[in-house]
């Protein structure tokens, strides 16, 4: 016996519809590659994805093909965002910061079948468009006046000129919830990239469930500007709940340095932001730098790596601005976990606050997870047990695109669980907090070293700016942790100085053997510390044998 | 091209598998029929759920069949909620202050299998138990102790000996969302009830879509208290969302009086609360009468009808306890719109606040709404234009059970509408505000007068208790307004004064033409105001020929 409700399918093009439909005249606003801050509406945004979307019939682009981005947070990528998936295409977001030839890989993968780009790419596409197996149409995302001259690119179309030409008249098709809507590849530290292809369905709920008042808490009242960007999975989901919600938006295209992105919270009255630990130390350095105020940003979204608890300290007991702590996966659309307190923990004295929201957080509802031993099974959730973090739900993925990979799924009691790679303690509140890749894990005589909370006290030091803490090989210990150290500007730290300071900090055993001083830590294409690359640097490295 | 995600059907049971696993430890309070403050967490209550969905099996109820309540506000109807629909039967909710005739009438038309019932409701059960031609199990959901003696329901069982006979071993079985979960009957002023057939897709949009920031903002840190029963939609998907969020519940059971309501609110630190605004008025009296305080509230939700700003004003500025206006029917499961201010509203003086928020709102993320003329064409949204309001979305009902009615919606271009029957503006906000029922409508020569808005203006008078505005058949302008007035116990009041009242409040073309005095208003089953009765009793009442 089944229900008597309407039957509409949950579909991208619902979320732009409300938004144009409820908050016609809210703002989005964008500093573009071009140099200018734009502004439009809503309704002109979703007039402009609907011409869009007749352009891509023009240029015979079928259901289901791929159309890939290689954009910067604006305007003109989220019409893409729209109009690719609102009319049954699919969303690639290519990731800038991959190496040329693994980008090619990845769009002969996804055979991408058109091309658009901001054009601070031109020499990267420029240098792969000839190897490109797939691609039948290139896109300038830019006017008439700004098409570069002379582009080694044969038949680029220009963006506004398609915009132009077609009619703003469609209305959005209705098809399977399930369609595949955008695809994100993971950053693949090792081996090629997979595909993540989410579909309309996963990306519906999932954008409903950012929304919630535990998870991002997206309202009409916020003014968002996204930092993460919108190639880093979806920029966790914003440009879709923002039209959930009709939230102002703020895009700062390329301009992510400090003072830029300062500026532009100040002008825009940005009240919630969201981005990876290491922007953010570049923007608080910025403002410290100039004794510089947040006057209307009341919150910010920190996730795609641990935040230091030195850096949320800043954030909030320095500039009043409430850090919400996330976590999630290109494999998870991306969001897990929100570090919102609940009703008890709001009255905690304000050290104990910090301690939790210093954790990864709570499951946003939808997602399920458990953390489990070697055996598989299902460890307590007491804020001292730590395993592997497993997780399900109907934004999860359950396979990888062309089944690379295998299966990628435990699968126990008739359930299939998605094992994340992270090793984490949950505690009674069910506040999951990750201690390590379970790849960075440092076993020292058979015991398990947390790099993360090792990387966290150093970072404490007022002379650090960036610490990866990394196992290498030890003839008793099998391991034991070295830490790598990026020291601020003309900051003085010796070796000893910092051993010194993990004293009383952390147990005797857990404290790193050596520390080596590094000119810099290389980053992966989504901002994370490459570990990989410094465990092989220095798996000769001679410890103390104190 | 499907998307490669976890397929998970929308289940009611997930809701209660999250609150047991990440909010197991959170507390359900209730006020019981047997006198006692009960309290049990989200962990037992998920286990004595279970443990009634195996007493179902027990006593043979299918996949698909109705389970009735008669019940309060309570942990065992909450109990019921789960087990019922999340073993894949479908709960059905009775209204008792329905006539004992149409109760009848509507278990019959739910072919309703088992009843499970409050001890309040034994004489009523006992009075039409015979006559119920499809229930084969009573069940009266107390304890052993407090069975009644020589109840005349043969072989009448006891819940609590249901529940502790049955085992707690039950994995919620996993089944198609679209499968039915739970019925409500319309209240039905003038001809039979119509059943509305929820489904697990249904109830689980909407409880996300209930607990967003811009609708009920349901969160952990809530202690919800709904007023609103739980036979009246649901209780407005409150104890689906307060699962969602792992929000603490405390239900008032049959205590609905100022008193005993406020008690609780204090004792609990109730912070969220939701009713009718009749419910309201008599805890405001209490209040006010005993120079009491709010001192834990922070917001309530009114709706099922209109809320008068008198009272609005009184709850914000007296009391601290802001107001969220919401609209909904039982056809909409039943959240439609809800009246959060945006961004822009936020920074306009209080009076200009207060008149957007006594409008219903804006529509929840999932319900597109319009307003269309005579000729079904779609209005302007300039806040002046009104016209009949127009519903669609997911949880918005497609057909009555059974085919009563024949097809409810509206279809045009592709796409159906359900016609709500009331008479509305929207402004350029996509805030819309109910003028009237399209059946309550006054015309004056041909000329559209809102009967809410003047019943809103005698509400303001403080010598008002109740007010309901009809029209009466006039010989020159075919209708005119009248209004029928209960005064607050000892208040003087005449007509002239009253009359006055509405210089310079209304054009003067809407005053009413006469005013009647009467000891009280019929109320329906669902607390709204039964203006037919009303408009037949003075359907011959001679006005002012001035």
């Amino acid at each position: 016996m089944n229900g008597l409700m309407m039957q509409q399918p949950l579909l991208i093009s619902s979320l732009l519809r409300h938004a144009e439909r409820h908050h016609g005249g809210q703002q989005v606003v964008s500093r573009r590659v071009e140099g200018d801050l734009h502004r439009l509406s809503y309704r002109e945004l979703a007039a402009r994805a609907r011409r869009l979307a007749n352009a891509l019939d023009a240029l015979g682009v079928a259901p289901g093909e791929r159309v890939a981005t290689l954009a910067w947070n604006g305007h003109r990528h989220m019409e893409l965002y729209y109009a690719v998936s609102g009319s049954q295409r699919v969303l690639h977001t290519l990731n800038p910061r991959l190496h040329p030839d693994q980008m090619r890989w990845v769009a002969d993968h996804a055979e991408d079948r058109v091309l658009c780009f901001d054009l601070s790419f031109l020499p990267l596409v420029e240098a792969i468009a000839p190897q490109l197996a797939t691609v039948r149409a290139f896109v300038a995302m830019t006017d008439r006046a700004h098409m570069p001259a002379g582009a080694k690119i044969p038949g680029l179309l220009c963006y506004e000129e398609l915009v132009d030409a077609a009619s703003d008249a469609c209305d959005w098709p209705v098809f399977d919830e399930n369609a595949a809507a955008s695809l994100c590849y993971t950053s693949g530290t090792t081996g090629n990239p997979k595909g993540v292809l989410y579909s309309h369905r996963s990306t519906l709920l999932h954008t409903m469930a950012v929304a919630l008042p535990d998870a991002l808490n997206v309202s009409a009242r916020e003014t968002i500007l996204p930092v993460v960007p919108m190639f880093h999975v979806n920029a966790w989901g914003l440009p879709y709940a923002a039209c959930l919600a009709g939230a102002k938006l703020v895009f700062p295209g390329p301009a992510m340095d400090g003072k830029s992105l300062h500026e532009l919270f100040e002008s825009e009255g940005v009240t919630l932001s969201a981005g990876v630990p290491t922007v953010w130390q570049g923007l608080l350095a910025h403002v410290e730098a100039n004794d510089l105020r947040f006057t209307t940003m009341k919150r910010t979204v920190i996730g795609g790596s641990a935040c230091p608890p030195a850096m949320m300290h800043t954030f909030q007991q320095r500039h009043g601005v409430q850090v919400l702590h996330a976590w999630g996966m290109t494999e998870l659309s991306p969001l897990g976990t929100a570090g919102v307190l609940n009703g008890h923990q709001l009255a905690l004295p304000e050290s104990e606050r910090e301690a939790i929201q210093a954790k990864q957080g709570r499951a946003v509802f939808g997602v399920d997870m458990k953390i489990v031993g070697d055996d598989g099974r299902e460890l307590p959730w007491d804020g001292q047990a730590s395993g592997e973090l497993l997780v399900k739900g109907p934004w999860v993925v359950a396979q990888y695109l062309k089944g690379e990979g295998g299966d990628p799924l435990v699968h126990s009691n008739g359930e299939a669980w998605f094992p994340t790679g992270d090793v984490a303690t949950i505690d009674a509140d069910g506040f999951m907090q990750i201690t390590d890749r379970s790849k960075d894990v440092i076993k020292s005589g058979g015991e398990w070293i947390g790099s993360i909370d090792l990387e966290n006290i150093a970072m404490a030091h007022p002379a650090v700016a960036m610490a990866a803490c990394i196992a290498v090989p030890h003839p008793k210990w099998d391991e034991r942790p070295l830490l790598v150290v990026v020291k601020k500007p003309g900051a003085a730290l010796t070796r000893e100085e910092l051993i010194g300071f993990y004293e009383g900090r952390i147990a005797k055993w857990w404290t790193p053997d050596d520390v080596v001083f590094v000119e810099a830590i290389p980053l992966g294409a989504t901002g994370k510390m490459l570990k990989n690359r410094l465990r092989e640097q220095f798996r000769g490295h001679p410890l103390p044998t104190a």
